[in-house]
């Protein structure tokens, strides 16, 4: 590990107080909340306008904030991530300002109680800090100058991000192997490993310190029994709620996507209502809490519970219903919100869900730091409870085995439907994980394990995962993975998706050539070849380098303007056609540094090389020679193309014209190994 | 997941099915053991003999098996395992004639009660069992006919195997994660995932089928307290007991490679002892026997428990003793055996540590399958058990937190013991995933992780793992990790540790050429250049493919031979001779298959670049050109002495002698520029 301990450790230590930090405030924010509306119980209406205008300020300022502040605090800040670590560093997300403005604007909009989670954008705050404090030590150490190292660390900021949310170090460590999703550096496991494990020690001793808990325990500690965890009856019951949760998790995403698509083609209208993004949250904001209001309508789906108390009722491990009647606990506020008089407790769950899944989905779409993860646990649990409750209604004597007589645990049923319908939104498998890490109980691991597979099955089959809707909806440079079995994906070169059309510099261009080609686009290096006749690639040079010289030259050319040049062109614009001419010089590449090992592909790599290449390396362009002649150059766009263009985009399987005539060629090597005539003409044609 | 989900639920079902009906025969044995030992209870000497010959029998079998079927299935075959994953795929290794080898003789020796565990050849089963798969599959499905594809699913047998012995899913899946060792292909977590849940599930399921088990639990299901796990007091004494246990790990390591290299000696110098496999094996058994024996000195260990029985009692949840005193408990024979009227129990665990200690780095450098996980989690049991204890006789009020009393959990202790004894030996973090997953509770999260952690920091500080130990024991072609943080590895470029000497084929070479290279060396692959003036290289040839080539050519001129050959050759050496001549022609490439798409570096390619390539593209040999022209090779070789080179072999730092005069240049990408005008020599010295 080196030397990299200290800054681990320092990762963790930040992550773990800014977390506690927020969830003080949150807290603070929640139970003014509560004030507020238990002291203005005199009138129904003034209770309303307590409970609405509370949420709707936090929400205006958290939206003010973050819009203000930087706007790309915006979002949960997963897919943006995801994108960094596949290689295309969206270095404007990992600034100190966009810290400050997703801590802040984060402790409203969940102060404010709109049904958002912390973990999202904790994720990015982890990256953010990780980012941030690659920088602070570079100050004592060089080796915090190295790029790739540093983006290295962007995965363990992800890890203590997850840890420092849930107390989940594993859970953790899984999800940034998760969200890198092609190539994962073994070292980052160990570094993320010891960061959250650390993150996650200071987030859980805070409060023991702060004495509010008496010792380390999970944040949402169950007690199940541990004897006889669970029937094998039970099982094909686990499995079927996962398949649910599958298509649940789906059409999450679904409706997510079709939000977001609706919201951006109003902006693009440029609809008053959308101009403005104070109005358009502020209108959610009161629509949820109008709803949630508990007197009202909230009264239906225990509006006055938090998502946290929410979660410690659905997880709590006694069995609430005896036919549908929740029964009475003592000292238990939180169970008394699921009691109603009229309707009874599958009703009320029932519309719990139903209500808080489009919530959940019109919220994420908020122009505000939002995560999706804590509203979906919500949810999940809530069926499982509801399932739970059912069975225990239904076996109301349990299971009878060797004379014990064991009852069905309906706590345990929300575990696994909370860590299912994640997991069908997310498509990892690392919610399981989290949810053992979060309840403190690993007796369910095979329940669990199973159920998030499933759900992870259905759901992928049927959706992309939520971040990469969200990468599609918001255009960022990302790399698709390749999907799985395409045989196809072996039959592609890159010769069949490269861009033959490169600009070059030669050995021979004049300073004319190269301002043409510098006008003609943007790419930030260009291939140096010896001329354009041999085209034997020598080398690249950056875009930074040629406008150097440039300047260089001009620099010279007026310096040696007032002794040399003619009198007759003293006027302005012959000055100009003067500089004109002498651009035709030849260009003096010695003083011009020329990286001599650009990455380079032959024309008969496969794409699935390619793309683990790509990968792996973290490019974001190659070249393309043959017998080192420059014949093309492929970048992530041209790449992506190619993917999409070979993986099923609906459904249909789309196939890339060119790798059809080669079907008729025989597996494998074969048609990797061409005759030698082939590169005689090669050779002759040059 | 596709097709795949097939293949991984058979994998993971044989495994399960494997180990399952393993731990059967194991247990037969076991019992047979007990009984015939009980019935020869009429005299100790009649009693010591029936339980040495028991064991010693049971061993010579399993030595003679292994040595005589398949020798692959000697030792755990985690290092063999490891190695392929690296990319030097050990075909021999993967045989079905060594899993027939492996799981019976594996059988025997378990059966006979030697400190050996069965984890580690599973992941070798696993790993054999994934490969046959694949070949078996690839009778349905063309893709599984794909090498790289099928490397790939050595990793998922590696998770399958630690899975199906632990009923540990996440830990096997982390496992295989952090075998790998450099780079981790995501997909194969899910992979890993799936199969691994789906054996850990059969696993589990078949006890309860068998009527053995009420349901599916943990393997040695624990029951500590979930309100109060353990105070914060109690940190420091965890975190002091990795640090111990880190030691303890390192000198286990040492003490094993000592042992081998001193055995492996032996066998060199060929002494009678060592030339007989069964003599050795046949010693190591009865002085390992004789120790234990219960009526002798086992009384003072423990003698007559099983590993699995001591696992049990050492993480039982009540407290065995009073002020050193095992009390007594009704109805379980396994805390019997720590009772000893003379001797107090901290005499016992402490003679049971340091017995089992040298007795299982004694036994697995026997010449039969044998895993060294189980054997290290019951030393590490009974260290944390010997803490444990002694802190509650140490404090036997316990602590008193807000009014309750809370005793110390001498189990939770031996867990943690055995989690971080366990990861300082393997230097994995995946060790205390297992134990949670084994134990079944997760309370103990952050203990266990920070005492693996702290144990991982000092053991890996001290010595290598017993599996790299092993590695470099036997010599297997391994590329070494590059350290963490040596800024020289960017310093390093392939110019300065390729193969400057290439043998290469030309188009104009001439037959004779040929069998001259082919007689130099044995190179898989041999580089196509157009001619030895220019090197351009063209690509690459198999060395069967020249082979062919000469042998048809051969074909060609004996057929001609009759019909066209002077009469005054007729003699045979004058045929040869003829031939000869007819050697000179040159070779016509064209019926034969060239790849030409060899992998290919420039020159000027940092060591750190060429290492991630060679583990992530699973390269054996790459060439190293320079615009086009052949100027070198790399091979896994040199590639590895390089790397030693630059990582601290014993402590000291070694630097390559090349890389030392560029450290005038200044940092980062300064030096991975040159001038051109070195370009422009290249160019006019070709």
């Amino acid at each position: 590990i080196g030397a990299d301990w200290i800054y681990l450790m320092l990762l963790g230590f930040i992550m773990a107080v800014l977390s506690f930090t927020v969830d003080i405030f949150v807290d603070l924010f929640t139970e003014a909340h509560s004030w507020i509306y238990d002291l203005a119980d005199s009138h129904v209406l003034l209770q309303y306008l307590a409970w609405v205008t509370y949420s709707l300020f936090l929400m205006c300022f958290a939206a003010g904030f973050a819009n203000m502040v930087s706007i790309q605090a915006t979002g949960s800040g997963i897919p943006e991530t995801k994108t960094s670590l596949r290689g295309v560093m969206l270095q404007e997300y990992f600034t100190f300002r966009t810290l400050v403005s997703k801590v802040i604007s984060l402790t409203c909009v969940l102060g404010s109680e709109l049904p958002v989670g912390k973990e999202g954008p904790f994720v990015h705050v982890g990256s953010v800090c990780a980012a941030l404090l690659c920088r602070f030590m570079s100050l004592f150490s060089g080796i915090y100058k190295n790029k790739a190292r540093n983006e290295e660390m962007l995965t363990v900021g992800c890890a203590v991000g997850i840890s420092c949310c849930f107390a989940a170090p594993m859970g953790g460590a899984l999800f940034s192997l998760e969200v890198t999703s092609m190539f994962f550096v073994a070292r980052n496991y160990w570094r993320g490993f010891l960061s959250a494990t650390f993150g996650a020690f200071i987030f859980r001793l805070l409060p023991v310190w702060n004495r509010q808990e008496e010792t380390l325990t999970a944040l949402y500690a169950t007690k199940y029994r541990l004897d006889f965890p669970f029937d094998l009856y039970e099982l094909p019951i686990f499995a079927a709620m996962g398949i649910v949760c599958g298509f649940g998790g789906a059409f999450f995403v679904y409706l997510y996507g079709k939000i977001s698509l609706f919201v951006k083609k109003q902006k693009a209208k440029n609809s008053f209502l959308m101009k403005n993004c104070f109005l358009y949250s502020a209108l959610v904001s009161v629509l949820i809490s109008t709803l949630t209001f508990p007197p009202g309508f909230g009264q239906f789906m225990g509006g006055r519970l938090t998502k946290k108390d929410s979660l410690i009722s659905f997880f709590d491990n006694r069995t609430w219903s005896n036919h549908g009647i929740v029964a009475d606990f003592d000292n238990d506020d939180h169970l008394a919100a699921w009691k109603h008089p009229q309707a009874n407790i599958f009703i009320i769950l029932s519309v719990f869900i139903i209500m808080k899944f489009w919530m959940s989905a019109l919220s994420i779409t908020l122009p505000i730091p939002c995560g999706s993860f804590v509203p979906i646990f919500v949810i999940g649990a809530a069926f499982g409870r509801l399932v739970g409750e059912g069975l225990a209604t239904l076996f109301p004597d349990g299971f009878n085995v060797d004379g014990h007589i064991y009852h069905i645990v309906p706590g345990a049923y929300a575990v696994i439907g909370a860590a299912a319908l994640a997991a069908g939104v997310t498509h990892t498998i690392s919610t399981g994980v989290i949810m053992m890490e979060l309840t403190g109980q690993i007796n369910y691991t095979l329940p669990i394990l199973i159920s998030v597979i499933l759900a992870n099955m259905v759901s992928q089959s049927l959706q992309p995962s939520i971040y990469d809707t969200a990468i599609r909806i918001k255009k960022l440079p990302y790399l698709p993975m390749l999907s799985w079995g395409h045989r196809e994906k072996y039959n592609i070169y890159v010769e069949d998706f490269m861009k033959r059309d490169v600009r070059y510099i030669t050995l021979n261009s004049t300073y004319r050539d190269i301002i043409k080609i510098l006008r003609s686009g943007n790419l930030k290096t260009l291939p140096l070849v010896k001329s354009a006749e041999s085209m034997l690639l020598l080398g690249s040079v950056e875009r930074v380098q040629l406008l150097g010289l440039l300047t260089q030259r001009m620099q010279h050319l007026r310096e040696d303007n007032a002794s040399t040049m003619p009198v007759r062109y003293k006027v302005r614009f012959q000055i100009e056609e003067w500089e004109e001419q002498q651009l035709v010089e030849q260009v003096t590449f010695s003083s011009c540094k020329i990286d001599p090992a650009p990455f380079q592909l032959v024309e008969h790599t496969s794409l699935h090389k390619t793309h683990t290449m790509f990968s792996v390396l973290n490019l974001d362009y190659a070249y393309v020679t043959s017998i080192g002649r420059l014949v093309g150059a492929v970048s992530l766009k041209e790449l992506r193309e190619a993917i999409e263009g070979c993986t099923p985009a609906d459904g249909v399987r789309l196939r890339p014209v060119l790798s059809t005539f080669r079907d008729r060629g025989v597996q494998g090597t074969m048609t990797e190994t061409i005759a030698l005539h082939q590169l005689l003409e090669h050779q002759i044609s040059r």
